[in-house]
């Protein structure tokens, strides 16, 4: 019987999950609940790509580590980062019992990493010249019962599509925690300029957030954000500094939601957060100890959230919100323009 | 101006929390929110205690070590490992607008970090062999506006107490988010064995729960948990095979509370609970990015909580419990005899 976490493509070591597993089946002949997908476009996570690239220099030796690695694991997943990437592709079969709600011919990327998706590349990524994270390729990939992946919209370029559904959990677990914490909540965005941030902002204003307040490092930031018109008040301040947090912030606030990449940020989202409130850290850099310590050593009665980047019909809310929020269109479009990252 | 955080007290660098400063102030003379506190006993961290065994050697050498830092930084932060410990004293003097409760002649223990209280010893710490991590002393301490201190009860043992106090925060987050869960929530507490694994139990049914089930390691401590009467089903698997225990658990829970203190056992917990549930995170071993990735990798709809080790009223709550539940002192006069840890 097939699993919806893809057990049954696990090859090695038996029994472990396909992320943990060292290698997975890409047999294609599918299971009734599975799909697969001729693959497009294989798009390295950017840890991955910069350390294959220090390892083995010269673009065709990468491109021959990259083969080898899909080859001998049957999935894009670096042995070395432990970290994988998403594809692009095409919908080729859809089995009886899938729950993913494709057809066969919808453009999808998917939203689960590749470090778990079974993958078998049929041309050794002969057009891809090895100096670029974006790995054109022709090959199958197999989505599992629980899989996530969405279908590209058709009325948006896909490199700004990718840019919304890379963070769409951002903005919906966003919304559902100001819906949850009473009327008109003040909250606070950490990083508001960021892509998670814009579309954060643009989910609490509609979640209904009272006052609503971008806190970004820089003055072109700031600027940008104000523009926008995402927030009620930008502030200035190094989110790593919590007692310039709190005093840029004033008045504490009861939600917070942390987007900025950097470490450190933990007690400053506590210090902006009034006993009662809650915070969401969306940020990797986010320190599991700092977060639970820092609380306690302030004595912060905060309720603390670890974001987690699935909540269903995740991918559509993001894609809406970005089409009915044109300030964070105008946040994305600037962010690329200035090819900075977020 | 007196801070509740203790702003105050920060000599150096200016501007920064006390936890991240490197000099405080032990002025005795006190401000109108802070507390004084007769020093007795320090119990230093275990991380930090055994670095200054590594380093100096002999217990002369540590004990010196020791005493100077507490000199040059005005609190007990080991520099290396960046941690503190907890202390025991007598309350000497009470400002007129403290807000914690206290009383002079309060035997009191200190639950937020050493790394963050101002001390002053007197002694040398001259009574101390410096081959334990329990350090006799005469000194002062200051407490803040937002420090936490619990009064030590009468009819315990402080050994007893102590050990209750260190982990009070989990308790009182599962009473919250059992009561949160709807009616008789299904509960797992990974760990049911340990300190916080038994108390967490015993919240989690006084707080309604359903089905209530306990995981742990070994068969001993399966007996150990069944004798106490804690669990509705004590179960075995190694918290760190997420498949394993996803089939020792079967039904997924609605609320699963983590308290096994080694690395890896993010996705068992999320492969153990059911979408709209949550999960409570107390371990500090849990890595923030397994858990986020983890829940999104597997399309798992489920709420991530940081343990907060602060709760109002989380000493009183966890000693009460203590005190009505003889299955949880049990566990906890089982583990000193076998002197292992939680």
């Amino acid at each position: 019987m097939s699993s919806p976490y893809g057990l049954h493509r696990v090859v090695e070591p038996a029994g472990v999950l396909p992320q943990q597993a060292w290698r997975l089946s890409t047999e294609t002949r599918s299971w009734p609940d599975e799909v697969l997908v001729d693959v497009e476009l294989l798009n390295l996570d950017a840890a991955s790509y910069r350390q294959l690239r220090e390892q083995h220099g010269d673009p065709d030796s990468v491109r021959r580590a990259v083969v080898e690695i899909i080859t001998e694991r049957g999935k894009m997943h670096n042995p070395v980062t432990g970290s994988g990437g998403m594809l692009l592709g095409t919908v080729r079969e859809v089995g009886p019992d899938s729950p993913l709600g494709l057809k066969p011919g919808d453009r999808v990327a998917t939203l689960v990493s590749l470090t778990l998706t079974p993958l078998r590349i049929d041309d050794d990524l002969a057009d891809w010249t090895g100096d670029s994270e974006q790995i054109p390729c022709r090959g199958t990939a197999v989505l599992f019962g629980r899989s996530i992946a969405a279908v590209l919209p058709d009325d948006l370029p896909d490199a700004l599509a990718l840019s919304v559904l890379d963070v769409c959990g951002a903005p919906a677990l966003t919304d559902r925690v100001v819906r949850d914490a009473g009327t008109e909540p003040a909250v606070l965005v950490l990083g508001g300029g960021g892509k998670s941030g814009s579309l954060s902002l643009a989910a609490a204003r509609r979640a209904g957030a009272g006052r609503l307040v971008a806190l970004v490092p820089t003055q072109a930031e700031a600027d940008a954000v104000q523009e926008s018109g995402l927030a009620d008040e930008v502030v200035l301040a190094d989110a790593r500094d919590p007692v310039a947090v709190a005093q840029a912030v004033g008045a504490q606030v009861d939600v917070t939601i942390v987007c900025v990449d950097v470490p450190g940020c933990e007690h400053g989202a506590v210090l902006a957060t009034a006993d009662g409130g809650t915070i969401v850290f969306f940020s990797m850099a986010t320190s599991f100890s700092a977060a639970a310590l820092g609380a306690e050593g302030l004595a912060a009665d905060v309720k603390m959230l670890i974001g987690n980047g699935y909540v269903p019909g995740h991918a559509t809310f993001a894609l809406d919100l970005l089409r009915a929020t044109p300030g964070v269109r105008e946040l994305f479009e600037r962010r690329e323009r200035h090819t900075s990252t977020a």
